[in-house]
């Protein structure tokens, strides 16, 4: 267990500034089940994917419009449901192509014309460590904060 | 990326030697999209899940009969596609419950008559680390290692 449990408004700082670190790599779930580890950006308050248009994320998330993404490690982990806003090729998004490379250490619009940019809305964000942060772990629910 | 491009022999036995050792956390996606962190076991060729019957993991894994398994970090990933061989209360298990117990850090057998045990077969194994491992890794297929 963790040796302090922290506040829901210590959480919520805490998932603020891990998703806006530099290079975050997140675990991203859809429909199959499917699942592979993306880096993300987050860039005015949503997060972004970037991979190709005919990859199985994309074409689930296009189809269903909901991914869950989790950011580690397992014993301290940020859990996002996530609703799809918009996706973009990446050549038609400048300002977020600028702030994913910025953030992390690739840029998507390097990566061909099957690129996209995937625009993901949270609507419910959940943040724990070990059992004894299960309680009060949910952090947002239907896109608000509840701190 | 990585130092080394490791062959695919190297990464069949570091798959093994991860799945074996000492408390191993997963990240278990299914349909939903559902995906959590999860302390999984390895025995008999199989991935050993437990938690609650009524958790979305299991509710979905059973009504379905499929799962993706990655274990990390995100830039040295194992991930495995999984299929539902059966599940069974925690307490009607005892070989299973004492391989979990004995490669986990704490016993499902004690957490009450809710919890079940999940028997997930791989069916296809896939593991890299960055994007000059990408080539070359799919180690299993259809439940047989290719190597």
């Amino acid at each position: 267990m963790s040796d302090v449990v922290r506040t829901r408004a210590q959480r919520k700082a805490d998932t603020l500034a891990r998703l806006a670190a530099p290079v975050v790599d997140a675990w991203v779930a859809t429909d199959g089940p499917y699942l592979v580890p993306l880096t993300v950006a987050w860039h005015e308050d949503r997060i972004v994917l970037a991979t190709d248009r005919e990859s199985p994320t994309a074409r689930s998330l296009i189809a269903t419009g909901r991914a869950r993404v989790g950011l580690g490690p397992t014993r301290d982990v940020i859990m996002i449901d996530t609703v799809l806003d918009r996706w973009l090729p990446v050549s038609e998004a400048p300002g977020i192509g600028e702030a994913y490379a910025g953030q992390n250490d690739w840029d998507p619009r390097t990566a061909g014309p099957s690129y996209i940019f995937l625009i993901l809305r949270p609507d419910r964000v959940q943040a724990w460590r070990e059992v004894d942060e299960i309680r009060g772990r949910t952090l947002m629910r239907d896109g608000a904060w509840l701190i």
